[in-house]
This record gives C-alpha cells, sequence and structure tokens, in this order.
C-alpha cells in the first residue's frame, strides 16, 4: 500500500509519541486488530481486572455489608477526580451516578423547574438519539416547545442560528461539546456568554468530549453538564456516568427523582425528603459498584497522562486520519463528514460513503480493523490517544482503502449495527 | 450457653436441610463470621469472580465493542429468568433496568399519567425511604395527594385500613410485599383484588421479597412491580434492579424517561421517541454491564434451589429466631417488632431494643456477628436460606444475648448505620 505518506511518517510520530508507553497499560489481545472505536467503548486498562477482582472477593466476599462504609462515597470522590483532571471544575461539583440519559432527565427537570414562565428547550438536530428523546419527553410532560437546530453540513451547529434562537422564551439549551456523528467540537466559553446574556442556561453533553478534549467547566462559566465514563474514560461497558452542576447554583435546583441518596443524613430514613444542599441531591440511590469500581484505575491513566497530552496526541492522529483520507479515500467516493482542521472537533472523524454500512463491516470481518457506522452512511473512525498508535492508523487507512476499492464488500447484506 | 433449645435442635435442623449444600457455592473466607444481612447485601457466590472475570478479559478486553452484540439484551433475558423461576410472571415481563428508585419512579410516573382525573397515592407510611421520597417527588410535580397510612404495631399494614382508603380518587396504591422494617408480608392476591375492586392500581416494590417468598404475579394479578436484585438475590452491590409490567398493560403506559434503549429500532436513530410495545419500552439506557453480569451466577443458585425450599427453609429459620429470642432475648429488654408466625413474613426479623444501635455495633466488633439496625430502635436479623445454617442462627443469638446481658456495648458512642 503506497500512497502521499509513507508509512515512515507514522512510524516517526510513534517513536517521537509522549505517550506511546501508556498502550502498555491496556489489555491488546490480539495485536493484529486495529480498534478505532474507543469512542464508543474504550479499551480495558491493565490494572481493571485486578481492581475488580479485590473488589469483588475483598470488598463483597470478604468485607460484605461493612464494605460500604468506604464504597458510599466512592462516587462523590471519583466526581472530584473528574473533576480536577478532565473536566476543570471544582471539588463538590461533579458525582458519578446512573447513566448519561438518566443524568440528562435529572438536570434538565431541574433546571426547567427553575425557569418558569419561559417554554421552549433548544437543542441540535443532530444530536445524540437518547439526548432528542430525553428531551422530548420532559417539553411533551411540562407542554414545552422543543426547537431543534439545524446543523452545519459538516456537522458543526453554527453560533449564529443558536444566537438568533436565543431569546427570552428559552428555558434551556442543551448540546453535545462535541458531536457524536461529525465530532464538531463546539465553543462552550462563547455558548456560555451567548446563553447568560439570553437570561437562560446551557446544559452539556460532555459523553464525546470528556478525555478527549480539554474541558474547562468553571473558567467558560458553565452551569450544567452530564457525560460518559466508558468511552474515553475507558470506565467499561456501561460504567455510571457522571454530572456537574456549578456550586453556586446546586442549592436552588431541585432534581425530579427524589431518591434517597440524595436525602439529609441519608440512614436516618426521615419522613419527608429534605435534600443534602450539596452535589449529592443529584443522587438517587446505590450505585452499582462493580461498574462503578471499573472507573478508578481507568481514571487514573488519563490523570498520569494528563489532558494537555492526550489532546496534543489526538489532534495528531485526527491530522492523520484527514490526509490520508485525502490521498486515499476521497478517490473511493469518501467524503468528509466532519469539521477540519481537528482543532475543530473531538478525537473522532467520520466519512461519508454510501455503501458506510457494508465497509464498516467488511474492515472488521475481512481486515480486522474496528471502527463505527451511523446511520444513513457516515463511518466513524475513532483513534483514542492513550493506546492508538500512528502506525495503526496509517495501517487502518489502507486496509480501509483496499476493502473500498476491492468492492467485495458490495455483496454482503445491508443491515444495522448494535454498538453503544 | 444454654436455654430452652439446646444447639443439638439446630445441628439436626442442618442435618436435615435438602439445601445444606448450597452453602459451599457462595464465597465464606472467615466461618466464624456469623452474617445476617443477607437482607442487605447477599453473599457472593463462588462462580461470581470467575463469570466476571471472562466478561472483563474475554468480553470486553478481546471482544470489545462488538460484545454488545450479544450483551445488549442480557437484562431482558436474565428478566425472563426472574419471570419464571422467582416473579411467576410471564416472558417478556420483566426486566433488569436502572435502580429499583429509578424504576419505581418510571412505573409510577406512567401510572399517574394513565389515571388522570385521579388524586391521590397511597401508600404506607413505613415503607422504605426511597419508595415515600420518589413519591413525594412525583405527587408534588403533579399536584396530587400523596396519603401515608398507618402500619399496624408489627409493622403490618392493616387491610382494612387500605380498604377503608381505597376510593375513587385513588390513582395508584404502591407498598412493599415485604416491609424492609418489620418483615412483614402483605396478601397479593387480596391487594390486588381491592385494588381493582376500587378502579385503581398497585405498584408492588418486591426488594425484599424477591427470593426470599414465592411471588405469583400473573395467578395474583399483579400488574406492576419494581425490585432489588442484590438481597436475597446475591447479585453483588448495588447490581441494577428489575421491573416489571403486566403483558397486557405494557402498550398503553408510557414512562417519563424516555431513553434510546427505550427506542424501536434503536440504531435507525430516528427522529422521534417511538417505544417499543414490549417491556423495554420501560429501559432508558446503556446498562452498567458488569454489575448486571454478576446477577448472572447468582441467579443461577436460586433457580438451582427453587423458590419452594428456599421458602421452607426460611420458615424453620423464622421459627427458630422467634423460639431463641422468646427463650433468650426477651427477659433482656428484646420485644419482637415482626409479625408472627414466620408465614406473616419474609425472611427477615426485627426486635425492638431501646440500644439496639449500640448492641448491633458492639456484636458486630466483639463477637463476630453481623446483622443491622434500623432507627430508632430495631436490630434486624437476616438469615438467608441458601447460605445460613441453623447452628449460626442459634449461635449469632446466643453470643447476641451474652453482648446484651455483658452491657460492654453501653460504652460505645451513639452513631448511625452506614448499610443499604
Amino acid at each position: 500500500m503506497e500512497g502521499g505518506i509513507p508509512r515512515a511518517a507514522a512510524e516517526e510520530l510513534d517513536a517521537a509519541d509522549p505517550l506511546a508507553g501508556f498502550r502498555d497499560r491496556f489489555v491488546i489481545t490480539d495485536p493484529e486488530l486495529i480498534y478505532l472505536d474507543g469512542n464508543s467503548l474504550g479499551r480495558l486498562p491493565a490494572a481493571t481486572p485486578d481492581r475488580l477482582r479485590e473488589v469483588v472477593e475483598e470488598g463483597w466476599g470478604e468485607g460484605l455489608v461493612r464494605s460500604w462504609q468506604g464504597w458510599i462515597d466512592w462516587g462523590a470522590r471519583l466526581g472530584d477526580r473528574l473533576a480536577e483532571h478532565v473536566l476543570g471544575a471544582r471539588p463538590g461539583e461533579v458525582v458519578i451516578s446512573d447513566s448519561t440519559s438518566v443524568n440528562l432527565y435529572k438536570l434538565a427537570g431541574a433546571a426547567l423547574d427553575a425557569a418558569p414562565g419561559r417554554g421552549t428547550v433548544l437543542m441540535d438536530a443532530e444530536d445524540f438519539p437518547t439526548d432528542r428523546y430525553i428531551l422530548q419527553g420532559l417539553t411533551a410532560q411540562r407542554g414545552l416547545r422543543l426547537r431543534r437546530l439545524a446543523s452545519a453540513l459538516d456537522g458543526g451547529l453554527d453560533l449564529d442560528v443558536l444566537r438568533s434562537a436565543l431569546d427570552q422564551d428559552v428555558a434551556l439549551v442543551v448540546l453535545s461539546l462535541v458531536s457524536y456523528r461529525s465530532g464538531a467540537l463546539l465553543d462552550m466559553a462563547k455558548v456560555n456568554e451567548l446563553a447568560r446574556a439570553a437570561g437562560t442556561r446551557v446544559l452539556w453533553d460532555l459523553s464525546h468530549a470528556a478525555g478527549a478534549v480539554p474541558v474547562d467547566l468553571a473558567a467558560t462559566g458553565a452551569e450544567l453538564a452530564v457525560g460518559c465514563t466508558y468511552k474515553y474514560l475507558n470506565g467499561g461497558p456501561g460504567s455510571p456516568a457522571f454530572l456537574y452542576v456549578r456550586g453556586e447554583l446546586q442549592a436552588e435546583l431541585r432534581q425530579p427523582v427524589w431518591g434517597w441518596f440524595g436525602q439529609r443524613e441519608q440512614f436516618r430514613m426521615g419522613p419527608d425528603y429534605d435534600p443534602v444542599p450539596g452535589i449529592e441531591r443529584f443522587l438517587v440511590s446505590t450505585p452499582p459498584l462493580l461498574s462503578l469500581a471499573a472507573i478508578d484505575p481507568a481514571l487514573a491513566l488519563v490523570e498520569e497522562a494528563g489532558m494537555a497530552r492526550i489532546r496534543a496526541k489526538g489532534l495528531l492522529l485526527g491530522r492523520l486520519v484527514d490526509d490520508l483520507a485525502d490521498a486515499w479515500l476521497a478517490p473511493l467516493g469518501f467524503r468528509p463528514a466532519s469539521p477540519r482542521p481537528p482543532e475543530r472537533r473531538g478525537s473522532h472523524v467520520s466519512l461519508y460513503h454510501r455503501d458506510a454500512w457494508r465497509i464498516c463491516q467488511t474492515l472488521a470481518a475481512d481486515a480486522k480493523v474496528v471502527c463505527d457506522y451511523r446511520v444513513p452512511d457516515r463511518l466513524r473512525i475513532g483513534p483514542s490517544p492513550l493506546y492508538t498508535r500512528f502506525t495503526e492508523v496509517w495501517d487502518a487507512l489502507a486496509r480501509l482503502r483496499q476493502v473500498a476499492a476491492g468492492r467485495a464488500y458490495a455483496s454482503r447484506p445491508t443491515g444495522l449495527a448494535r454498538v453503544t
């Protein structure tokens, strides 16, 4: 496989990569397999199985119910670490809890109840399905209007479109910092400022941003956020999500799901719900401890690498994808479906191809490259800076070129991927 | 330690116990420790660590995102097994999802939306805190009245009290089949019948019943239920909960948290929420897979033992607790806080003592007996038929008698237990 960029260029990038050593901190059972779907499910950190065994055998098996003494605030402690190293928030502003969808429901519900008299929720029409459905449900139940803003062709929401939609009726704006489809990265500070000027709030979904791009919730004046821990944070399948509420705002918001983990002096079991003033008021119930525990060693890797180095490598990986796509894939019917340059997006890149589904399937089955597909015609390529090598990107795109050129994929049935 | 019942009687019960062999199917690291808190967190099944290692190392580590093909309906498959072996429900009526609190919120919300024009929710004033708080939140948000019915002294809700409260304004009745405090067991068929006669529905919380008493949701005409998998089902700390919706009712109910796991053809990611007609419409999002996986081997033990044998042994264990409490503890200031005979309750028993907190703490610290405490003055004793021996109950109550008689506990500070 030859082309505009020699493999030696990728080899040089690997040689100069300050994060190269982190790859060995992950379980990689098949070195032939190129995994470019860390934006869906991050790889297994090598430290995780032992940590889980400890929690299961010593914590649960030996400690039994007594272990809850040490477990009960684990979600808050992990939240503080996320706040410091990943999200740019202050202690007591982030907590791990439930799923991203449930957290979105709780925080959007709280924000809407705190904005009486305003009747519109704004969102990106291209946002992730669960965000759209959750907001449809909340607005339908409250008799509010959900206005879905159209994104630009490359998947980025035009701030002028947002600005012109921000009127006095807007109760809440819900946006993903990084688009799940195109990878488009918004300007958090500017969006927060626009919303503030219109007297409203933004609830950020950071699922595809956390662990991929530096986030500074404090400095950008962000008030509300939720996000996922199993993508670039490598917390494991379905690991519980995080939520952020700016400190100054916590006491005035009340979320709709009044569970006992939000209760002041929880084990007094008092007759009436009386939520703690802090971030725990946004909790509901006993966390799924084994899934929570897996976040701990995963987060340690991100902390050690640091978001600045992760982002720097992510940009170089993204640039390599762009350059190879231009050289090898454009002639085969692929078109960019993400903004450029890489500074304008998160860590994943999308490409249009009318046969994206069949190419994606063939690539996995015949060429040992796992990336993913999004309806109707997009291939998502998600290098993850902690474990993806530059040579893997080069090899993956070379194999993709071969698959797309060979056209053997055309004999595959069409269908739908089942990935989360 | 002597008294009305010789230890030999407990030894005979162990010798005749058809479930005795199941104890070896659990991890028991310290045979001296007597664990009577399976009603809070069940023990670790011996098969669970290997099963988890497989899911983590092969499923996540090796299979990566592709493993979701086999995982995505795991909650429904476990739900079908629970339905058949534990809950007496039909296939497609039970699914594992979220926490008990979130499931209660979803199903109560769905039921209230389906009962327009009715303004009252009935519940037991003594029900578990999170149930009370969740319903406070839901009724407050909808402008409904929450009426809390007083329980009898032994913790059982008097059906005459319920009957007289059931008028045409009742939109929903929420009750625990087994009370978390007293263990009182309600008559599910009769309660369902009373509610039906009043044109309303019952939402059952089965958290302290599932795996302790046989439940027959189909035969008793139950329509809605939720419950916990980490107590008598031994699913592990915070393992996700279950929910049940009677088949005939599913399509007409719509829950308030519109997540993408409820969506028809989920991966088409269509613009508008359009829930599947079946039980999955009550799902929200990606389940915490590691915590979900631990339910699998745990449930296999309950299936193998069978609920009839589990209940038969549970009754004998309960009778032994009653008899020993009468002989040894009544003279020391303990009074029953649970109904009698054991047929009138689940698997746990509560005792009043004004120093219950300090006695519970001393018992664990000095006498290696773990049971638990509930405010303000109750000791909960929860033998779990799959792994508790009759001689353990005898020994535990003998140690409890000694601790209570010795009065060394009086020098302990007072405080609050942190157990879930």
